[in-house]
């Protein structure tokens, strides 16, 4: 007998999950897009995530469906659920990581630091929120948006008059979301994971550092961070997950504010890029803890006792392969922990990260940043 | 473009080895058994390693073989070698880990400390050995032994007459080996791997104990060791690596002495048991540092900067899977990590092991065995 976690999605995350079901022994398997997927060495099954058909045939040979994205249609979650398959997240909870209205919504309700923000259907409810919040604003489509795709900086509502076109308006749901421009001194992320039976484990915030919209680099814990400060990401996360009954990972993006306040950026409810550095970084990596979350097994210990490093590895072309700066790499930083996604180079694509475990953060991102330039072949 | 590593062998080693694969975007490829042996998830050929055909086309698929176990015949492997395909370790090295007698004839060859020992082709030889060096001595199968097996303590050539029939002798090359019965101390092994560039790194020297053959606990890095002693291991571990050309993981077993000394039990030349405790206690597992070694690229550290205990998991009935009990293991220690082997249960099998990380040996040692006792059901 053994455990079996269906993950739908064959990126880095359902990849990544690879490695502690075969620790634990966990039977994982993949319902992946494509045969040659990042998961693809776990992947039992290759079809369209958004054929009930599909997902449902996947979904009754595992005990528990997970994700490695946030993309599958509610409404074949609740077909699913409906048939008394075991969906974690659930429906009820996915959808506030779908639709960033929802979330804005929810978190109002319960409570949770909020930006100023503001549903706004035309121009001009747009370029009323400006004039109140300005002179500039964040404009986002509240679903399908990632890594800074859908989401631009405005200063009038002719910068998203495409978005406002009534057939892409439609598409996007009849609503844009307006938020403030936070003027925050850093991001930061608050990584837990939540078992359906309630039980819920936080690992240390961590400072978050991103480029052109993409995380570039993750310090964790977050450096210079007073216990005051992790206390409150913390139990802004378990707010977030009791009440939106989350299940499994979720990351909480927050920017923190000069004086001191945390404001709440986006949610993920899955593995997310801002815990890698648990996989070498805490006693319980990510993946793992996403994995027994599911199945409701008990959490393991998420400390972090060292400075880590995570830096990303983003492509800088679509035909150099990283592999042959492996020994490069291997040479002359024999503390740096590469991560392959197996996939074929591209401009600006997630490729792999590396992560570095020092006596300081300076020292580990120092390290980090002069690898990712030799396995880039940066020179 | 990616490294292709063949394994031959679908064992816990080989399962293992997946996981940095899979890290590192190492192509993995596994010629098993059986379709369902623990490394089915990298398995790409079920079939005999003693069939040539089959070991041919599977090593012209990838760009190095090596190894789960070291039962391929040798003819087999110089076949390869013939054929220019890279064999790490190659099959001269490997001679010496699949026959004990021309082991010991090597270690004395190149000045490594051997126990007093003699090859015996008939009970009187055998009965001259013990007179010599008894009341007891250990007798050994030149060939095929494991954990245990393969290995007699005896009073008398009587006790190994089974070993003596002719039939019997000849099937073992038409000697045994006859080994002093070491007053020890305690048993240590020194773990490291070689690069065929000749690149060599050692973890620290860690203590193994055993019951009944077989590797019960192992302590690293070795508790009360002097850094002289350390420095010897190592050195002896050195030696053999290179005079005997072991490209990849070798593990030397050794035995130390009251008066201090060290002699060379067993060799292996891959990853083995009393490394597993470097999946989460060193910066570079065992598993990872073997595929860099047989690929040629640079290795990783070998640091262990905390007190680590690994326990090995031997199934206690044939029948009961110890996967029902992953959630009072989980509930009660925190900090254990489980590696599960994917086997089915028989008594006395290597199912598993458990890892922890601690301040002190002591405090490890105690969590890893009252976690063994939870996973395996004992109260």
């Amino acid at each position: 007998m053994s455990y079996r976690v269906g993950v739908i999605g064959g990126g880095q995350l359902a990849r990544m999950m690879t490695v502690p079901a075969i620790n634990l022994g966990i039977n994982l398997k993949v319902l992946a897009e494509t045969e040659n997927s990042s998961a693809s060495l776990a992947t039992t099954v290759v079809g369209d995530y958004t054929d009930l058909e599909t997902v449902l045939d996947f979904a009754k040979s595992v005990d528990v469906i997970t994700f490695d994205h946030e993309h599958v249609p509610l409404h074949i979650l609740e077909a699913l659920e409906n048939q008394g398959l075991s969906v974690q997240p659930p429906s009820k909870a996915l959808a506030h990581a779908q639709n960033k209205l929802v979330m804005r919504e929810a978190l109002e309700a319960i409570g949770a630091p909020n930006p100023r923000w503001s549903a706004v259907s035309s121009s001009e409810e747009l370029d009323v929120f400006i004039a109140g919040n300005g002179p500039e604003v964040i404009v986002k489509t509240p679903i399908g948006g990632y890594d800074g795709k859908g989401v631009r900086v405005v200063r009038s509502s002719a910068d998203v008059s495409d978005w406002f076109e009534p057939s892409a308006l439609a598409l996007l749901g009849g609503k844009l979301l307006a938020e403030e421009k936070v003027a925050f001194t850093r991001e930061l992320a608050q990584l837990s994971a939540r078992s359906p039976s309630g039980e819920f484990k936080a690992w240390p915030v961590v400072e978050t550092r991103q480029k052109n919209g993409v995380c570039s680099e993750v310090l964790a814990p977050a450096p210079n961070t007073s216990s005051d400060l992790a206390e409150r990401a913390r139990e802004i996360s378990q707010l977030i997950s009791n009440s939106l009954g989350v299940t499994g990972n979720l990351a909480v993006e927050m920017f923190e504010t000069a004086d001191g306040k945390l404001l709440v950026n986006e949610l993920a409810m899955r593995p997310h890029n801002s815990g890698h550095f648990s996989i070498e970084g805490s006693t319980t990596s990510q993946f793992e803890q996403h994995l027994r979350a599911v199945l409701d097994l008990p959490l393991g210990d998420t400390e972090v006792p060292k400075p880590v490093v995570m830096v990303n590895l983003l492509g800088l072309s679509d035909d150099v392969d990283f592999v042959e700066n492996y020994a490069e790499l291997m040479r002359s930083f024999a503390s740096a922990k590469l991560h392959s996604y197996g996939k074929s180079p591209r401009i600006g694509r997630k490729l792999g990260h590396i992560t570095v475990i020092g006596d300081t953060h300076e020292s580990a991102l120092a390290t980090a940043i002069q690898a990712r330039a030799a396995i880039l072949g940066v020179h």
